[in-house]
């Protein structure tokens, strides 16, 4: 505890926005369906895709003060993640912290607990994933840390590692397995775009994958 | 467990699309308020409203596959329901099966578990009712059944029963009662048009209804 | 129980206006962050934003009888507040009272429990801060009360009370408090604007706010 | 609703008794992993153990009047199945209703709601499973359905049907199916009962089961 | 926020103690179903059973700092509620301070957020009523109240009110009341002992009440 | 997914011994209030109280195949930690996997998700920390993995950390830091010790902490 990590090692970008071009559901099937954040993480407006490296800050419940330290070490393009060590729906992030982190064209926030302003951010086309919308502000009175390996949602997020986020969620990508990662949602892209096109024509899974027989050796029986 | 109906007993068209138009609160009153799926179930985007015939599928927690043998069971105007037998939020359903549905115009989902997708499926305007938004995928190991009688979000439903569903939530009405339920619930979006009438133009509900008597029979008191 | 109060006490109603549009986070703020019902009463739709005083209703689950009672009682301006006095999720309040409701100018409805027809309302541009949305109806066979303190979604609220809600939730002044905490609302209201103006142009809160001693003082370390 | 059914037929009571048990888990295993309600209903106090033939109740939320138009149909050995039509906490029952049902050696309750006076149920030994505990009160104003089909907390329950209920939580067996259960759960025991002697003894799952062949070709990889 | 009220008014203690005798569930009824907390609030252990007058302490999310200020108020035969600003958790409440309420004997704690140190809390016998369990410390950084209204799981105390509580849950009744509700609640114990020898007995409630008119009048029909 | 560890580094036993002694606030606390796993994660049964190291594993919703491969890696004094992928309430494990672990000298298992057997597990004093008690059964036919870092009811927990559980809850603490976190909570013990024979004899938190000065510098007041 209080520790703040000031230089962490960043994703090659490129392969991050090809990543959030993928999209999370893509993302996670691609990297054998590991760290999906809780499903209770929901965007607070509709149409947001993004990907970004992580700033990632652990704090206690009711206190946002570490947010405000982990601005200066956001930088352009970086998502801030945000974990409290007990569960909170506070809300400790409104307009103001965004206009901040927007200025420094910081991307978005996924924080577990709640943000506040939540018009605002709308209209600032400040995207945040979280836990809960409240307007209950917090104190800045106990220290906690930047930068360090967090538990957020119930995922581990690492310092620098991609955050891929969409209106399906919130899902987490090792910065090294990021390049592979991306090889293999690719790949899922490619071949989706191929089902798709025989869905569309009528054919069906059944077919396509080949399951009839599979399933009959389970015993299904048809009446 | 493992049992495909093929066949199954549909209502008549023109009363389902008349259910419809009644959409879900009145059709829930008219059949005595029965029949009302649990209210976590809420639909992916505001907006849509429809009514049809359920296909039912009941498989485990975390496998999808008997959404794909139902597939071809689908007739177009029918809705899929989808039931768990253990409680789940993954995304069992994406883009590719609503391709798939879509392409048979099938005209909806009901799931009491998570989808994905959630963007595309609006933009598809793939109508979805349920419990979650997940990235999470499901595997295709356990056999389950199509169309068999299943409980969905805490209510009965069975093959061929009317599936009503609008912003308020999903209500499931017997086969056997489609007809008898839109009578009644005709009768109801009839009176209710001259009640509002009644009210929009100042009256109010404790004299349009003679409530005054019997709240003062129960001891109401002004002060 | 039983008891209904004709006449309360309204606040002034420029002051009422005035905290409408400080906002909810602003206005809990200035009034020492009290006064915030529970963050799982959301609006059914996005956008809205008013203050209005409150009339109270208590009444038992799963019966709606009290809010037909209530309805003579309200004037324009007012919003009503419904309290049951067990959980429930049912829908108490639809288009036909909001019809009623809205023919009064009375502004919206604040209820620790459901609502229907919510598309109906959206269309009506009647809000509603709720904590569920369901059509299950409700009896009207036992009477509660009008105009008395209740508890609210977890806050304490009298007949008379200032309501202030927007799409951050919903936050309740004292009426006799309502000035005073205007008065804070809009000191913070000027100083926020300063500051925002600051960190649009680049500062951050740790140089704005003069924390970094104070950090330091508490061990706080940079690696 | 409305409807009081007098007369149903109830299952072979040996059959009962040796369901009872069997226990939870292994009954539901032994119908192919269906009919399980909720895992929030917990029994109110721990070690009763029973299997029991159901009188249904179908009732509003807040409001238990139906509960004593039940309780003369009610038999020695039969439980109360009680399940409200929208979610409730409330408690529907305590000891007096307790009295009455002992006093007519029915031998245990099921509600998807609260109970209330469990102090004294545990001194009576009069087990309850519920999903609450709650001193809250209920009317008696609206009328419900005794001996119809139902659906309490999450599953489908018919009058006469076999509750199986345990520390593990509430097991519903179709009346017609309960013998066909038995014997599969009897076998399931056996086998149980064998395999417990060799696990005990040392061995392990993986060679009693067989598993390491299917595992490898899974592509499980040990390091 | 920030005030600290020395001396409060307490009820009569033979009053307090004789509301204890009733118990919860029947205190809730005798004073109008109204006063109870949310049926979250557990005991850790069952059997304790007890009334007595609230010192109400109000704090922040995750900050116990007020208990310890709270401490010198208690008197003998006092109980300690305390809620939260926002909802947490977090164990704000262990043996130690337990140890120094009971060296003042002091009665018990009822918390809207968690204890910890369950196992020595139940050795010592020190009865508490909580939303949770839970390590988690707190930290003592920001101030609050002692003796103010608070609203503590969904119910208002006002400092000096009974708090009734038992293995039922918690209830609050107002001091000015307290006799007043002790005469309605003896009434009830004694008109219950003679029904309840009346339902072990044999007899049943819909003849004891004589509830079977009214139902054929609401058309509850036998078949 | 898919890979099992063999061998694992264990730490100190003596060590691991030590920290059960202390039990679960304690030693979170001395490690700066880090590792805590959620509060929905509840003790089968009271009195249960222990520290052992790690064997963890990851696998999918509603699949145990993993449990028993995990066996032969799990030595004496050991306990198990099992993480489903995605949220589930199943019952991954009973009373025949219970007995094989016991016959191992297993010492408990810690698993986000259900439990069945629960009686029998009770009756062989086999203790489990669980966030369901459920009946419901578990297929076989995914892998996942043995022996990798997993995030188990929001606490990140690599193979071979101590975990520390008692009535409180349960604690992760890193292998490496286990014998740094047992001086500290003996430290933290010792204090303890001596403060609860003041807070016993009547010395007041306020007094024996100095909280007094710093109390009236932020503002608060006794009125």
């Amino acid at each position: 505890m209080g520790v703040v990590v000031r230089n962490i090692e960043r994703p090659d970008l490129a392969v991050v926005a090809a990543l959030g071009e993928c999209g999370v559901a893509t993302v996670h099937e691609a990297q054998g369906r590991t760290g999906l954040l809780a499903t209770y993480m929901r965007p607070i407006y509709a149409g947001a895709r993004l990907a970004a490296p992580a700033v990632t800050v652990s704090l206690p419940a009711g206190d946002n003060w570490m947010i405000h330290v982990a601005v200066e070490l956001l930088q352009a393009g970086d998502i801030l993640v945000v974990a409290p060590t007990s569960p909170s729906t506070d809300g400790y992030f409104g307009e103001l912290l965004a206009t901040s982190l927007q200025s420094r064209n910081v991307v978005g926030l996924v924080i577990d607990a709640g943000v506040r302003d939540v018009r605002e951010l709308t209209e600032m086309e400040f995207p945040v994933w979280s836990k809960a919308v409240s307007a209950q502000g917090t104190v800045k009175e106990t220290i906690g840390s930047v930068n360090v390996p967090v538990v957020c949602a119930g995922a581990s997020v690492n310092p620098g590692d991609v955050v891929v986020a969409d209106d399906d969620g919130v899902c987490v990508v090792r910065r090294e397995a990021a390049a592979d990662v991306l090889d293999k949602a690719r790949d899922r892209v490619a071949k989706e775009d191929e089902t798709r096109k025989r869905l569309a024509a009528g054919e069906i899974g059944l077919d396509i994958y080949g399951m009839r027989e599979r399933l009959a050796a389970k015993g299904l029986k048809y009446v």
